[in-house]
């Protein structure tokens, strides 16, 4: 068994991957300051024994005896990321520099979680791990892009000067059970206005293309990236199933059977147009590649968003 | 008269810029760790009422009283910034936050001294401000160019977030005395190559491309962008004469009269094919642009280096 941290454990992915590596039997340490989450969303594990919940923030140092790190530690939802912008830069490049110098000093093995939005608003479709990115550095979405961006950089100098076990996973859009009602985030949004009746907010005229994982298959992703020696990556967890925000606002008011009707807002600054996973490397390197399609996904994010005691958040 | 820090004061750009404003009357303070500079670039300023040299390092809080500050502070040189990457991140990112928080605090008026390096690779000639660039974020450059880009994505941010008072300067190539002899940018290596008869190492073919800007122009260009209240940034300052590496290699041997011949190396990681800046800005909103072509600025570099007391580096 392995002693495991995870940064941001108590958020959307976290949890889910803090309660995978505890019903495996790991020493789990789930480390969350909750910007953007709450302890319930660990209440199961709360009081197991090899279940550990520390209140701390990655930007400040963090010393403890590990095998692996998670670094999912960062706001993800632009709502939550452009609330403090200076804040998201410091939790990502601060962040990495901490976990990395823990990875160093006590020789673990970090995974650390990046995005497609390295990629920025890309000219290339699928983006594969090569594509450079066309990313702006002074827009509203900089401080998460380049604060990601950066976190690779000092992942590979880590890796390239001191020598540390680097993994790099860039994650594209997730969705399921388990994601915060008013994160503000297109599935999260679509599904709560379907179910309360209320309009769906396409932002735009909904021609932007997503591409919607399902939160199980990420996590598969993440831990036979992080348990395998073959690439450090980077390596693109996502599903390739690309879908127009118009065509995800139509699903969720079939799968809700809502009356809801759809209105247009604008759209929010530097929104990239399409996004479609080239996930080659993953299925050849690691052996992996989404079983659930979104149509099979989505009635279970309407389940979970349904059953949900709206006073917890 | 003005209080203006600048850091990496005792630096090639620093230096020329403390001289200019202490001639100006200005009280200035010269920051600097001497990572990759003498005390004996500003010996000429040491005791003087008005200048004031301090040693420290960036990365780690500096407190003072000041009005204007330029924040020079980080290695320029491919070989200095790729000796320690780490380092040279955390001097971009650490730097920029905690000069952005000394002029949050004290309202002063910061000037980010950033780089064409944030256009990468460039697809485009010439580039314009509003390019994104083509940047690696996981190769060996991408210390330097992804610091600098995080350092204009927290400029733009405490811009948004706290109102801080920014100018950014995109500063290209920049030539002239008070180089580093040794510092392996391509002016000083041929120039100092072709002065000892030695081999001039043309990197790769010789066919990529920069634009040279004579220090003093540079400097003008500098204060120019920090004294005008029109435009934050950021703006491109450099020469838009471009010359291919072969040229300037058979450039340096004629300003020298040396009997030099040209060797060609491996070409460096990522190294950038071309660079030509669109100043379009800076003369229309600074009224500025370079008066030194390569060809009267070579001399000055090439008397300066013949003169120098090689013992001193
Ligand atoms: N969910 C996605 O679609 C997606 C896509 C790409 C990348 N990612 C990345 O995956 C990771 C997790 O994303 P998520 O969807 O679970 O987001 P989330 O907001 O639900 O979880 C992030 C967690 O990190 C915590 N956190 C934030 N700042 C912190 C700090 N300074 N110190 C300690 N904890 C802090 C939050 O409280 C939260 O629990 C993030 O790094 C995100 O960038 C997610
Ligand atoms: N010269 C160019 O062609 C050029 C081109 C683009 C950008 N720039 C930028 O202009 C600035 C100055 O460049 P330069 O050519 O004078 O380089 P330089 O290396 O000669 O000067 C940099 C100065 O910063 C100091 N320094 C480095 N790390 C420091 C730290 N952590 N704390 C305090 N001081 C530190 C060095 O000791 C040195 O005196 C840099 O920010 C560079 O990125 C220069
Ligand atoms: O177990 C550790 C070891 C280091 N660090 C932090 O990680 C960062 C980088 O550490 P490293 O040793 O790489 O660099 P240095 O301390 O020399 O800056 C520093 O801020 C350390 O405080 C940490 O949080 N936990
Ligand atoms: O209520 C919403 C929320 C988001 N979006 C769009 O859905 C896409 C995905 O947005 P999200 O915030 O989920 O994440 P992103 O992929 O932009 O980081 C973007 O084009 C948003 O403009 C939308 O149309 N309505
Ligand atoms: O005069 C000052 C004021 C602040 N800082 C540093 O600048 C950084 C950012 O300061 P800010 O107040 O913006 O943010 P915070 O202190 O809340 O992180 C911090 O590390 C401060 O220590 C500094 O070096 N000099
Ligand atoms: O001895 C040298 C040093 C540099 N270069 C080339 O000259 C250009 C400018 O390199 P420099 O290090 O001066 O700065 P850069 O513009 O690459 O940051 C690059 O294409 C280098 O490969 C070269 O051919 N020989």
């Amino acid at each position: 068994y392995l002693r495991v941290l995870v940064t941001g454990g108590a958020g959307f992915l976290g949890s889910h991957l803090c309660r995978r590596l505890v019903a495996q039997g790991h020493e789990v340490v789930c480390l969350d300051n909750f910007f953007t989450s709450q302890k319930t969303n660990v209440a199961d594990l709360i009081g197991k024994p090899n279940f550990e919940l520390i209140r701390h923030d990655v930007t400040t140092p963090f010393f403890i005896e590990c095998d692996q790190i998670y670094n999912m530690a960062c706001p993800a939802s632009p709502v939550h990321y452009q609330y403090n912008p200076v804040k998201t830069m410091k939790t990502s490049v601060l962040g990495a520099m901490n976990m990395l110098g823990l990875a160093k000093r006590v020789k673990a093995r970090l995974l650390q979680a990046s995005t497609s939005e390295v990629y920025g608003d890309p000219e290339v479709s699928p983006q594969p791990e090569e594509y450079w990115g066309k990313v702006n550095c002074n827009g509203v979405r900089s401080c998460y892009d380049e604060g990601k961006r950066a976190a690779e950089t000092l992942c590979f100098d880590y890796h390239r000067q001191n020598g540390v076990d680097i993994r790099v996973a860039r994650i594209f859009n997730t969705y399921g059970p388990g994601m915060h009602p008013y994160d503000g985030r297109v599935v999260s949004n679509f599904i709560m206005q379907a179910i309360n009746g209320e309009d769906i907010t396409v932002y735009g005229e909904g021609k932007q293309t997503r591409s919607f994982c399902f939160v199980d298959d990420l996590v598969d992703g993440l831990m036979k990236l992080m348990n395998q020696t073959s690439t450090i990556g980077p390596v693109n967890i996502g599903n390739p199933g690309e879908f127009t925000i118009k065509q995800l606002a139509e699903l969720a008011i079939k799968h809700t059977g809502s009356s809801s009707k759809i209105v247009h807002l604008p759209l929010p600054g530097d929104d990239p147009q399409q996004r479609k996973p080239d996930i080659t490397k993953a299925r050849e390197i690691l052996g992996w590649e989404p079983k659930i399609k979104l149509e099979d996904g989505l009635p279970k994010a309407v389940a979970y968003f349904s059953s949900l005691d709206l006073s917890r958040f």
